[in-house]
């Protein structure tokens, strides 16, 4: 069965409505893939936006900054916040300039933050975005200690209010312009890892992550010694 | 000579200070290498979000969208903006969770925008917007129509008040982390292109562009038919 958010004036796709999506499986895969998010929230009337971690947690996302962050701040304080994850596939190239674009996949999520200073959920927080970037990795990192948990300030946004928005295939010309002598076409774009470059203090005989071999989302590249 | 930004409240690198860079030529190399920014402005004291394609023109950056776009519109109205573009370039991983991090290079601007209604200066900012993903494209493809030009809001923003954030190298751990036996290190991440997909309307004879063999910023995949 697929499951649809219900859009909001605020998601509601408006221009380009073939590309919108609303299922929940789709927005979810999109979170999960990317690795960074731009947030944006209001203070004082001025636009503010960083980049940052963040995790998802089912119907949940966190992100997280040093505790003197005065955006997450802001955003810890109920107010409205946007965080957009774009994943870029290809370059598009048209005919037309007009009709040059990319190939993407992106989320938007609109809705008011909430501070999470409970230290069990602070900590699940943290274990959520690490394991984000590689599953796992929070059973083999070093927790975080208290003092270190309060030097961090988490938020915690619900995905009730999200919708993508997704373009993929050739080139989109005016019918005039496809006869034109002018190549078209696409140019994909896609990230790759590695090789992975220990750390010279590494102790003897420790391993590279479990899952650097079986990467969920990037390809890794020949040679690289963490296979 | 090294040409320095000067810092206001909103672009002073708070944390992380080592990681501020608010030289003009390293700002300008990051804002060159993106491919797509996030920009945010505040409608009714809410924050909204676009992932665009932009260009650089000197000390100018242009952004396009439909002629639609609200966002855009109150950009255009002299309301303030950011906009982000971000590099990831790896993973950080480090013994302790809290240490986690990736390498970076993101440049922020705030500023507000102005709206281009002059119609040369609105071809000429979509001119640099193409350039800036495939320099000389702008020469190959059809330019905008008149028609095409109305249907596109374009807003300029000085890059007058930017600054740059940049994290590169191993990983940080605190002293005492240093010798537990979990593996630290970096997993280093890039773009690549390729390889290309030719429309399958393209006349014979046309040749992909030029520059796709000589990429500015992306590392082509071996095999590429564009080579």
């Amino acid at each position: 069965m697929t499951t649809e958010r219900q859009p909001t004036g605020r998601t509601r796709v408006r221009r380009h409505r073939d590309r919108a999506s609303y299922e929940t499986a789709e927005i979810d895969a999109i979170l999960d893939e990317g690795m960074i998010c731009h947030v944006a929230a209001c203070v004082d009337g001025v636009p503010w936006m960083i980049p940052t971690a963040y995790g998802r947690d089912g119907d949940v996302l966190y992100l997280h900054g040093a505790a003197g962050n005065h955006l997450l701040a802001a955003a810890g304080d109920g107010g409205d916040v946007v965080v957009t994850v774009s994943l870029l596939d290809g370059m598009v190239l048209a005919r037309s300039t007009f009709n040059h674009s990319f190939n993407y996949r992106s989320v938007v999520v609109f809705g008011r933050a909430e501070a999470v200073t409970d230290p069990p959920e602070k900590a699940h927080a943290l274990e959520v975005i690490v394991d984000h970037l590689l599953p796992g990795r929070s059973r083999e990192a070093r927790p975080p200690t208290d003092a270190e948990l309060r030097q961090t300030r988490v938020v915690r946004l619900a995905l009730d209010e999200a919708s993508a928005k997704i373009r993929r295939g050739p080139a989109s010309d005016q019918p005039d312009d496809v006869g034109l002598p002018i190549w078209a076409g696409v140019l994909p774009l896609r990230t790759v890892a590695g090789p992975a470059e220990p750390d010279v203090h590494n102790q003897p005989g420790v391993a590279a992550p479990a899952g650097f071999d079986q990467p969920r989302r990037w390809s890794l590249e020949e040679g690289d010694p963490a296979r």
